[in-house]
């Protein structure tokens, strides 16, 4: 709306500016003539200020109408919010308190607080409201008026009433403030960040904020009030677990001995089996120093849940459930579809696959001779519609650093014939189509895959920019099963999960013989490309754990306490943790976790607020028995 | 019970041994005669099982209670826990799994959850039960059968019912264990947390941790859905407190910059208030570096709180309310007794006095001629029943003590006529009562008292242990008010609370001229001798803020984010905290909150289970930039 006005008139930008509209989308409507001869109107007293009123964004007009059962104004001054008021109050005195939205004529005045809108009128010369600052935090003493029927805003939840107002006291005043809260004048994200306080007055981060509550809270009630579950706290600062991931230090006053930051509470959530909590959650802060990788945060946010006496699919059926009662109504049927590993791999060249559109990786190892002698060879193709003719150099540019970074051989549509052979050129056709062109990748089997995994997502943002592919907005959850217990790093084998996933007990017979080849009974859940949650059933016996952490090269003498636990009667027991943020994230169509989060760090972990990390004193250098070492 | 059994015959003890009976106390009734002859019988088939059986803990009948609205059997293989199954399940196939509590004549298979215990019979020849270790967990499959009526066991929840095992499986073996589960062989604490995986299993902290959640789920709810507050996380890695407790610090890969783990969220909800977010709460992880002090965990929880638009009487009767809700019929009728400040320290000696017994500090300085002159001066008696004629050397040394450290001159009752004078004696004896003793101390007033108030802890123990004194079992929850804003501290001014309180608005004119005298809005609530939360009405004014910052010598500049949420028009507001653990601690009657936390540090902040903290590497130490400089 605000887009088309200033396409008919510069003086409409300069009123709308003067009227102080903010951030909410203004209503034009049939005034759009009064508005341009704006200049002239304000000064008149009788301007229809009801021309003006507010579209509320849908997400508070949520909030209000969620409150009508809730009393929001309990234990404070305020009698109503200012969501609050509608006919059936009129006549009542009321008390609100609210940021000035804006101020003019004298006479209007329009207060906000985060439950919505509502006009105040000025009707005698005590009052004077002509140099409240915006944003200034105000308390109106009034009695509720109804409007003139002609003068209802159909748009806003408080439209048709106005408060005629008896007191008004300014509770602070603000002076400056370092950006506006215009929804299409956003500041960039940096300057939100180092002011996060008004940021979140933004609706849409109100309305994030409030939902979050909501979901974990409707989460905590399903397995607490539902299914007997024991919410049990972990501590955060613990020791080094052998293997992880790079785990913050925190130095004692203990002359050389350093806590580390917990990456997860996998090994309480362990011991809480072995002690008997049969059935436990945490909503658990979880840290890990992963400063270099785009889109995390140095703390974050997980539900941990660990079950007795479960499997594989208890904890599937668990989760389901839960997100189902969770997210009602916005999730498909049960049960979420599972696929392999393996079928991940090679249908979609990646463990979290996007399934919201369809473009599929194509087997065609077999028209190759290497197949017959090379186990770990593959040939894959990735076929897509013909309409999109060429691809252009940027894009083959792109293509061609994934291929580097996989190492393997990748030949576009054109050169297949010219490359491969024209004969196998026309039997992949007679296999894909001739409706499509196709990508095709052939070496290392795995990398093969991968590869097509990323330029699989590269096409896609093609495909889309030219409308060549219908991309699905429905929620499409599914878990991932079969993954490899281990995969090959560089120092041998390494956890494709973490050293406590049980392997699969139909292949325990490989282990010794071939154990890349060896599954586990891990599952990961994935959203829309997401990895979202994941888990396993654990290893139960201490025999069995310490003959998988010697495999891993990993030194049992670490986890003495953890091995005790596993020989005291530990019963079997499996588990998962959910991503909050990642899942609060994707429910949003957030583009970063960052949104999702009251305060969250940079990418570089620089809190823009504070400005943490900061330098220490000497002193408490000293006191922790540390020297930094300034580089 | 069975320390009447003790008394009657060593054999008794032998036999309960061999019987494994564990930490349920024996239920002997009108077989005490059958257990002393118990080696012979033993060795008959026809041994009366049910004589024998065990007395579940209250807390663990009330498990079972509760639980049969809940299902604590969802996503699990077993199809009840061992304290679901009553005469109503006769002939059901049942499928349970728990611990081995004890087995014995090849028949007898009593087996433990964490819900209760239930009797399985072996009566097939397949069926070896024999050599079957304590705490090994097994899964029974079997069929509910009735227990002849006469053999009802009346004090165990599945008394009526056993299984008729068809399928035994083993699930997890143990070998040995460092200590047993027996109740009256309680290992020390040490070793407990060494192995608190096993000590879980102990019906308190069965108990414990599951009361804990049910809680903090009680209190949640109150929140989220009775006064839509909205639970928001914040983060624990941020910038340094000025004027704070000491705060652990993390070193970071910014070479030189360290973060400081958050010792509570106060900024961060006194921002969430300037953002809009008006009503929020967080059960929230705090980070304290006190090694040094008693009882306390490096890492605590806390219920936070904060309020927009409210007052100190929207905060208590918030509290009150949350906590009746909670603890239902635990607590006195509304509204809890407030004591204010001086109150509490001129009657108790402390600002958070146990109300639970009579022993108030009485002011006699009006006796002293030095009152008249100096403002400072106090002299108060600690009156006490006559009957307890006289204080052994051991509890005057401790007096002795007391007052060394409080530097005041202190007479007991024998030698006030001879120290003071007769007369004085005499005016006082007329105050207090010819019946009562007193302690008197003379000097500066605060001083005084606080002494006063520490001999009164050590008086109550003597009366107590003489019966002298009588202390109600009750839960005493009361406000103290009226705190001082400042004290005296060695550099200057020390905020009493902390420097985000707001003064008492009727003391504002004394800011300049007598600090001291300041009182403050903020609020303690006490709990039989224990501070469980406090909190206070905030400072929104900048510019009041700057003046007290300025005041307690703490440079703003270090808290620019923080005044520039102040200035962005921030709501007035106010807030509390309460302790958790020390909470469920009071409630619980438990000696320590490490008897209520899942897994403790000991008092030197180490951690009994893995032994952190621990050295971390050099590679570590390059990655963060600092050098361990052992001493």
């Amino acid at each position: 709306m605000l887009r088309i006005m200033w396409g008919r008139s510069n003086l409409c930008t300069k009123l709308l500016n003067n009227f102080h509209t903010k951030y909410y989308d203004v209503k034009v409507q049939r005034t759009i003539q009064t508005l341009i001869n704006g200049n002239r109107i304000i000064k008149q007293r009788s301007f229809n200020t009801q021309r003006l009123d507010i579209t509320i964004e849908e997400s508070n007009q949520k909030l209000c109408h969620d409150k009508k059962q809730l009393d929001c104004s309990t234990f404070t001054y305020r009698t109503h919010t200012c969501g609050d008021l509608r006919s059936e109050h009129v006549g009542q005195n009321v008390v609100l308190c609210g940021w000035v939205q804006y101020a003019r004529l004298s006479k209007f005045l329009l207060i906000r607080d985060s439950y919505g809108l509502t006009q105040c009128i000025v009707n005698n010369t005590y009052i004077n409201i002509n140099d409240l600052p915006l944003e200034t935090i105000v308390k109106v003493v009034g009695t509720v008026a109804s409007r003139p029927k002609d003068m209802y805003n159909h748009e806003m939840a408080t439209g048709e009433i106005e408060i005629i107002i008896n007191k008004l006291e300014i509770l602070n005043e603000v002076s400056k403030l370092p950006f506006n809260l215009r929804k299409y004048q956003k500041p960039k994200e940096q300057l939100r960040l180092q002011h996060r306080y008004i940021d979140l007055r933004f609706p849409e981060m109100q309305n994030v904020l409030r939902q979050r509550s909501k979901m974990v809270h409707n989460m905590r009630k399903f397995l607490v009030e539902e299914h007997s579950f024991v919410e049990v706290e972990t501590p955060t600062l613990f020791c080094r677990t052998p293997g992880g991931a790079r785990e913050f230090v925190v130095p004692t006053h203990h002359s050389g001995l350093f806590y580390s930051l917990v990456q997860s509470p996998q090994q309480f959530k362990q011991m809480l089996m072995a002690g008997g909590i049969d059935r436990y959650f945490q909503i658990a802060r979880c840290y890990r120093d992963e400063a270099t990788r785009p889109d995390r945060q140095p703390e974050f946010t997980q539900l941990d849940i660990e079950l007795s006496f479960t499997s594989l699919n208890g904890i599937i059926n668990l989760i389901e459930l839960l997100l189902i009662k969770t997210f009602d109504g916005k999730l498909p049927k049960l049960p979420f579809k599972r696929i392999t590993y393996m079928e991940a791999l090679e249908s979609y060249g990646t463990d979290k696959p996007n399934l919201r559109y369809d473009l599929k990786l194509k087997n065609v190892s077999s028209l190759f001779s290497q197949s017959s002698t090379d186990t770990n060879f593959g040939a894959f193709v990735l076929p897509y519609t013909s309409k999109l003719v060429k691809l252009t150099a940027k894009y083959k540019e792109k293509i061609n650093e994934i291929r580097k970074k996989y190492n393997v051989r990748v030949v576009l549509n054109e050169n297949i014939s010219k490359e491969i052979g024209h004969e196998i050129n026309e039997e992949i056709k007679s296999i894909i189509g001739e409706e499509n062109d196709i990508i095709l990748s052939v070496g290392d089997k795995k990398n093969v895959c991968l590869c097509l995994g990323e330029i699989r997502n590269v096409l896609t943002a093609v495909l889309e920019l030219k409308s060549l592919i219908k991309i699905n907005d429905d929620l499409e959850p599914f878990w991932i099963v079969d993954f490899p217990l281990f995969e090959m790093g560089e120092d041998g084998l390494q956890p494709c999960h973490h050293p406590f996933t049980a392997p699969h007990p139909d292949d325990l017979h490989l282990l010794n013989t071939d154990p890349l080849k060896v599954r586990s009974l891990a599952y990961d859940i994935v959203l829309n490309g997401h990895e979202i949650g994941g888990g396993s059933v654990r290893i139960h016996n201490a025999e069995l754990q310490e003959r998988i952490l010697k495999m891993l090269n990993i030194d049992s003498s670490k986890l003495s306490h953890f091995m005790n636990a596993l020989k005291s009667g530990c019963p079997p027991h499996a588990g998962i943790a959910l991503g909050i943020d990642r899942l609060m994230a994707v429910l949003c169509t957030a583009e970063s976790i960052r949104d999702v989060i009251a305060f969250p760090k940079s990418h570089d972990g620089k809190d823009p607020l504070s400005g943490a990390p900061n330098k220490i004193s000497s002193d408490d250098q000293k006191y922790y028995h540390i020297k930094s070492t300034e580089t």
